[in-house]
């Protein structure tokens, strides 16, 4: 007796749960979780709030979470150039919980999402969870997306939603604003005589930009959305808090989906907690961004290409295809280093830790046999001959 | 601009968001919650426990939720008469997304879901969400389940889940194992020369039940699913945290679908923290049921109709239709009693409160004009002149 002797969805027959290998190591590289422990006086207030909050745990927590809205809005006001309301947010159980409420309201039976892929797999897999029809667009080659091939698979498929991850993750870099406004505006007109299609920009990373939140595009445009999650810049990939902020009628939309009362008191009081902390977290961002400023340098003195990257992670490579990356996972691994081997070939992906971590991490790199790295990009530019490959 | 200026799905236009009203009222007795607070020791637990996991909160939760699981199962096989493993339980925020993700896995686009209503409205909110066909099934005039009336509704509609909740909500009457094995037979039959069909059994009142659990069906029925809840008999609805027992592929089947790392470590390490204070909240659960036996009773010494109740809460009338239940629902809120209009013309749901609680709802009940009661039965029973409804 097995899961196909279920009676389960005939799209779900062979697949595997979604999820990286949780494997006890010493140093873990490989979800892009923050390498800092929540400073002890935050801990305090943690469970603090929560005491106060587990008084009331017999009710059933603010089903609209406005005070933590209130406060998600005043972090984006203060740090995002542009000012937003509790009106404009929502949050949920991680930007998983969020995303899949979008795809429930503006997604599922009979309409398509894109993403330009390699991107966060979970938008195909919640799309699939949901319901939703899902392409995958193109990137180029140094996976920057080519807005011209973009505008043109939006123009083909007419997509209900389109996602546009920025800081790309597992990739790196970030997606300049003037593409977002150009995917934007194609996607409106694939719809046009409709009221248009949903752009998702999600920013999960952008606290580890070099550059700016896209925030400001919000601006006179109801139909594009900013995801965020408290997992990678606040330390929380415990806590599950997701949010997004957008115009007010696409809040009053997801709560038409939601699961009441989906986000407990204790994850309530427990983001409140950390949104007072919110200076000392982002000074752990500071150390991070110049941590991942080192890896780039550090892997590209050492003859890797090393994708930009504006996230707490970087993607580099090429190892000689699926093959060559897996190997050089497997034989980082054996020296206690766990990174991320997402599925794209030739390419590995190892989050910033602390500067011990990250030693580990170059020692583990500095020790890979040359021969499993190629210089020269795969795709449709021709292989060299295998001498010319370190 | 407004919601129906956004591409949203279009069985979503001019639909309102779920959920009671969340009004400021002395006595709320509308969303059946436990009206004790957790003990001060529990409290303490609880703010010791995510303290801990708060230390670690820059990391993901245990995805698969082992230790909380375990836990579960303990609990189920000490008090439901059958001998559940981790393996048997899995976990998610409320039973609400426990039953989303069943329907993700077993409904869904293209499959139907049936429920006998009155029932637990969710049931078909949450198939609409997942874009599974919804089958409003039968119910006797005294609320419980026609078993030959359901048997034909499933033949004719083969449904790929169907739903029966004991104790049922709003009515609070249980339904007997027969039933639910007839009901059970009847689906897989239903479906023969296929994997059958799954039925869950949402039990997420059975603590308060005179009867017990109907866990022990689950051995050898691999289709069966059982869904419990921490809102009720643990005082903790703000923790958000139901479960199911079923087949172990039924357990890995639904991971097939969730949001991973969807249970944060503080609502994991808050449940654990109640279930080491089992006993204390059972006691408080038998309270509850000695004050939900007074309400039934004094209702009916008041000459209410009152169904038969396994529940923290207790379903009277009749009044003259739904606009006699609304008015009765408007007098007693002006009393500052908030109990809740289920939409059940003629009837309303109290929840079992303390002592207090329960007195002031009486005697809130005890002012209402006796014209807007009606002693005679709706439906296929013929009106009584007005003059004999007191």
């Amino acid at each position: 007796m097995g899961i196909d002797d279920l009676p389960i969805r005939d799209e779900l027959r062979g697949k595997s749960p979604y999820g990286a290998p949780q494997l006890d190591v010493p140093v873990r590289l490989n979800t892009n979780e923050n390498p800092y422990p929540l400073p002890e006086p935050l801990v305090e207030r943690i469970a603090e709030r929560v005491r106060e909050a587990a008084r009331h745990l017999n009710r059933y927590p603010d089903r609209d979470a406005v005070e933590l809205r209130t406060e998600l809005a005043a972090y984006l006001t203060k740090t995002g150039r542009h000012v937003v309301g509790v009106e404009n947010v929502w949050a949920a159980n991680g930007s998983n919980e969020v995303i899949q409420q979008l795809l429930q309201t503006f997604g599922g039976p009979g309409r398509t999402a894109i993403g330009f892929e390699p991107s966060y797999s979970m938008h195909g897999l919640i799309a699939r969870g949901t319901g939703t029809g899902w392409i995958s667009g193109p990137r180029n080659d140094d996976f920057t997306i080519d807005v011209s091939a973009a505008e043109q698979a939006i123009a083909e498929h007419r997509p209900d939603v389109v996602f546009i991850t920025t800081p790309n993750n597992p990739t790196g870099n970030a997606v300049p604003s003037t593409t977002v406004l150009a995917l934007y505006e194609a996607a409106q007109a694939a719809r046009a005589g409709s009221a248009g299609a949903m752009v998702v920009v999600d920013e999960a990373y952008v606290e580890f930009s070099h550059g700016e939140s896209l925030l400001p595009l919000l601006e006179d445009r109801p139909n594009l959305v900013v995801s965020r999650t408290m997992s990678k810049a606040f330390g929380a990939a415990g806590l599950r808090l997701g949010y997004l902020a957008a115009h007010p009628a696409v809040v009053d939309a997801v709560q038409l989906v939601r699961l009441p009362y989906h986000l407990s008191a204790v994850t309530q009081a427990t983001a409140l907690a950390a949104l007072e902390h919110t200076d000392t977290l982002l000074g752990y961002v500071e150390q991070l961004k110049t941590e991942r400023d080192r890896l780039v340098a550090e892997l590209r003195a050492l003859g890797f290409e090393v994708t930009e990257s504006d996230a707490n992670f970087v993607q580099f490579g090429r190892f000689d295809g699926a093959a060559g990356s897996h190997e050089a996972w497997r034989l980082i691994l054996d020296r206690g280093v766990l990174v991320r081997d997402n599925g794209v070939p030739g390419w590995l992906r190892v989050t910033a830790g602390t500067p011990a971590e990250n030693d580990a991490f170059l020692a583990a790199v500095r020790a890979l046999p040359r021969d499993l790295q190629t210089s020269v990009p795969a795709g449709d530019t021709p292989a060299p001959p295998k001498e010319q490959s370190a």
